[in-house]
């Protein structure tokens, strides 16, 4: 094993949760002492979509296999689309079909998608699987595979159920990367351009300046990024396990964004609508002099430097995008939540509330103007 | 409010989880001060069974409305069969549709159905609900609402998904009882039985002397079971939250209870099958050499006093109850575990295991001599 890092994620709430993250190139090929290191199982259920499958599954069980393990890979057809109960139902059935037991443990292999459905299928099997994270796309590598949020989406909007569920391990092998498409490697480079924007205007401008490197597939840039988001990540998950205070901040650009991803039918990636959330979240807490003037000009400059979009595309019209955001989790109350920044790097937090409901007409009046700025 | 006994229940895992199990005759109709001390909230959602909405919902809306809460009914048709994904779906769905954020509280009101049912929308919805168990059954009353177990069956088996979520409190009022039919009182006395055979001997025999008293509905009697119920349950579920290991003798009579249960399409209620499973489980322990001798005798002469089946119905064939228990989730690494005792009150634990793996020939030989011990 040549782990090059190990973050630890830990909780206040409940110290016997913690994990860590294992981050170094090619590790993916010592799968099995890592396992048998930091997650022993009886059996392993590889939870996984058939994109990840043609390309890794039949390493991967080989691996296992080589190891000692009994392994079987479950495998549903890629794409948010399928990140459905359905889906859920599914793979669960089949698992009961080969007779997985409770001494069994998920490996959720993939992106996002097979992350959030394979850790919800961990947090739900006869009660509950251990459960390891083995993220393949840059964007659950850096945020979605660490901090243990399961769920699938519902015909109401994204991940209106699912459970906290936290990995007994995460591993990241940045060598996988090699087959994301470029547009998912720009894409998940918007939460890590998040993490900066709310917790380290160092690691903003560091993007900002190897954003030609990180989008050539450099190594060494992707593997300091990965480090860095999940450090900060990590450091947020730590305070607030649950949602209730400080990892609320991790929502930013996520409220306005949900509501743009879902409205495109998931043609826009999510890193994509999230990028665009930020920049209007942005506009919204300079509207409301919440954020310092300037917020959203600089996150505009980075995003568009890794060649993201960057304002809400004329075709949005602002009700549609408000209407979703009112059936959004972050709706409390019938008002709608923003987590807001006060400037790079600095959260905003009024009266210990990390989330300011905002009326919907000066949300349609930001939005109204977007693009225009 | 005239609560008579407040029952703690904590874990040694996650102490920030406790809460109080209340219960007091009449205590219903102080709800609305019982959820503002114990569980407020923006909104409830009170998921129950059309049967339990007939003879309630109308009174328990008044009261919250007349409290203040804004709190609406979503009421599935009554049976286990309908405790599935399916319905677990439609009332997510249509609280939802109603506009139900993460501020508002599950009031789960109803038998063991809508309460596991229930809980499963609290533990999932948004990925988190607060919930409130308000049991009408004596099964739910005394076993399924204390506990944090929630869930529904799938067609591999009963509770194949679900998830651990402690309520934030239960609320048991012995008046509700009134209104279920004989039957399903006798049914969830054998959970009574249970707790008394795997922790109280003391408790079986009042439970023997008192049988004419329980089964007439006399109120100081059945008070008195829920409350030296609630006590033992809370005692193990306090050393095990997630059923590692004590809180597998709460298994007792559930491994053959549940594939009797299953294999009878549900027409035996849980407590008679549980009350089947009990008696046969103790056969083979006795069978094995880890059960006292007499111990399944002693046992049948509790349940037959309350009217309740002791013994396998010879239509059911070992072979068929054996496939059953197989895909079970207390079937680990192939082998399927039982929960045994070494006599009343004392639970069977071997170098540190509260489960023993039993070989289906012995399981076999156990069933066909069933009936004729």
């Amino acid at each position: 094993m040549s782990i090059k890092q190990r973050i630890a994620v830990s909780s206040s709430e409940s110290p016997a949760s913690g994990y860590e993250v294992l981050v170094g190139a090619g590790i993916f090929g010592s799968i099995g002492a890592i396992l048998s290191n930091f997650c022993p199982a009886q059996r392993y259920a590889v939870v996984t979509d058939d994109r990840v499958a043609e390309l890794y599954a039949v390493r991967l069980s080989r691996m296992l296999h080589a190891a000692g393990y009994r392994a079987d890979v479950f495998a549903f057809t890629a794409g948010e689309a399928r990140k459905t109960r359905e889906t859920w139902a599914l793979v669960s059935d089949a698992m009961m079909e080969a007779g997985l037991g409770r001494d069994a443990a998920v490996v959720a292999f993939g992106g996002g998608v097979p992350g959030d459905l394979g850790g919800f299928v961990a947090a739900t099997y006869m009660r509950g699987l251990t459960l390891v994270q083995l993220p393949t796309s840059l964007l659950a590598m850096i945020d979605s595979s660490v901090g243990g949020k399961t769920g699938v989406d519902t015909p109401a909007g994204k991940n209106m159920v699912g459970a906290f569920h936290q990995p007994r391990c995460v591993v990241i092998d940045p060598d996988l990367l090699r087959t994301l498409p470029p547009e998912h490697l720009r894409a998940g480079m918007a939460e890590a351009v998040k993490h900066g924007a709310i917790a380290d205007p160092e690691y903003l401008d560091w993007i900002e300046q190897s954003a030609h490197k990180l989008l050539g597939g450099d190594p060494e840039a992707l593997c300091r990024m990965i480090v860095r988001s999940v450090e900060i990540k990590a450091e947020i998950v730590k305070r607030d396990v649950r949602e209730a205070g400080p990892r609320k901040l991790l929502n930013f650009g996520h409220t306005l964004g949900h509501a743009v991803e879902s409205l495109s039918g998931y043609t826009l990636l999510h890193g994509e609508a999230v990028a665009i959330g930020m920049v209007e979240e942005a506009r919204l807490g300079e509207r409301i002099g919440v954020t310092a003037a300037g917020t959203a000009a600089r996150l505009r400059r980075v995003l568009t430097r890794l060649g993201l979009p960057a304002s809400l595309p004329l075709e949005y019209a602002a009700a549609d995008v408000i209407g979703w955001t009112r059936g959004d989790k972050k709706s409390r109350d019938g008002r709608v939540e923003y987590a807001l920044i006060e400037g790079v790097g600095t959260p905003a937090v009024r009266d210990g509330r990390w989330g300011a409901p905002v009326a919907d007409e000066t949300v349609a009046a930001v939005l109204a103007g977007a693009g225009r700025s």
